[in-house]
């Protein structure tokens, strides 16, 4: 006899716990390093003149339906501009910020390319891309900042 | 004598502790009850036209500047919309979504209001607010879905 | 016999006309009054705390597709919010707007109403609606603004 | 002795008048050849991807700040991407669309480009960027379309 143990709808807890662990014993609450980037495994860079943000789709960050969270895909944007803001131009604060979901996303590596669209004294305005692995669009932001 | 070790830049990490752990033990998958939710201790309720949601503030969805993240928010912003929407027509995906970022906030109890702009048989257009304990509006988004 | 000249895709000429030369012979180049207002036949008032503007809808502001063109609607949406701006803060500059278009409009009396999301000393956010006669919602606009 | 007449905040009307002769004389209500199209005097050109724009600053399209409307910019933008989709999918409707302004202007001849961000087969995404004749970007649009 079969008992079948059926446990719709979890996810992958090891890999929740795992990512929480990491990041609450590396983050530190500056740029680069902070509690929200560690924990979803954010790897930001720089070159020129972008923000290069790295990081893992995993069941944690899921909506209900089964897909990478609309409010995760805004985070990672956001940190992306916000951090190539902070490079440059010293810290901003977001006014407003604008994203298109082209795409669902179900795993694999993402990244996500910050970049400005312009460079003001007080305000600036950027804009952002997320691709996934076959460099299919996923996202598209645009956002303005006020240099603080 | 005494050592001081000073620890800049941390957080309050019980606080992120519990709410993991509230998160892993009590999540489900599936609307209202999701792990991104629990983690963000998101109270999920309904009222005849809108969806209301509230959450305190923590210092583990800080940004490296020590206020509430745009992710974080955008992400609430959106749930209320995005459940709102599942509870009068059903599961929708986001096209788009807009927000407007108002005012910096450190802690206290925040709730976001979600409804409709317009309810069509394709597409649905929402609006949500999120305010402070004192009323203040704290971000505006509007936002744009398919229906699935 | 009779020959019937068919002339597809017109407009109601006679009305443009009319609207070009009111528009020539009354504006001033200022707030309320200028020429692109009385070209479209704006009609602009301010009450306590918002802008009102009505307008007729013609066929000289129509898109290929025989509807009222969103480039018009956003022109009056940015009147509603520019010129509150104005009344209560002086002048400023549209830093972005975004606009919802929910319902295809033909002819008919319009009118929106600018509001304030929020009044800062450097920078302003604000709302704008527009409704037909029939108080359905045609639009809806948010706006991120910088004061001068 | 000399009579001094001035006057202020008027603006060249002998080009608006020729504006709107042109566009009163030339139009059809059909995609490139609308009426507002031709009163703005868009010229409108596609090539393999893309749909570029082009049209001269005149001060009929002023705001009442002496510089080119904010209505006037989403117009040639809305135009150049609801083009561009009709041209590649046939027509569609704006469902939303949102309008950085970078940089005021006050003549000279701009140029418009608006390309896909996605091809659905229901929703489509565009883009559009407006730049000077120094290629200085002066206004970046996004927008989401249904097809029709």
């Amino acid at each position: 006899m079969t008992i079948t143990t059926q446990e719709p709808h979890t996810m992958d807890e090891l890999t929740a716990r795992a990512a929480f662990d990491r990041a609450i014993n590396t983050y530190k609450q500056e740029f680069g390093e902070f509690f929200l980037a560690r924990f979803c495994g954010l790897q930001i860079d720089y070159d020129q003149s972008s923000c290069i943000i790295e990081f893992s789709v995993e069941e944690y960050m899921f909506n209900p339906q089964g897909s990478l969270h609309g409010g995760i895909i805004a985070l990672v944007l956001d940190v992306s501009m916000g951090h190539l803001l902070r490079h440059h131009a010293g810290p901003g604060v977001t006014l407003e910020m604008t994203t298109k979901y082209l795409k669902a996303v179900r795993g694999g590596r993402l990244h996500a390319k910050g970049e400005f669209l312009k460079r003001g004294k007080q305000i600036c305005f950027l804009r952002s891309e997320l691709y996934d692995s076959d460099q299919q669009l996923i996202a598209f932001a645009t956002s303005t900042w006020k240099i603080l």
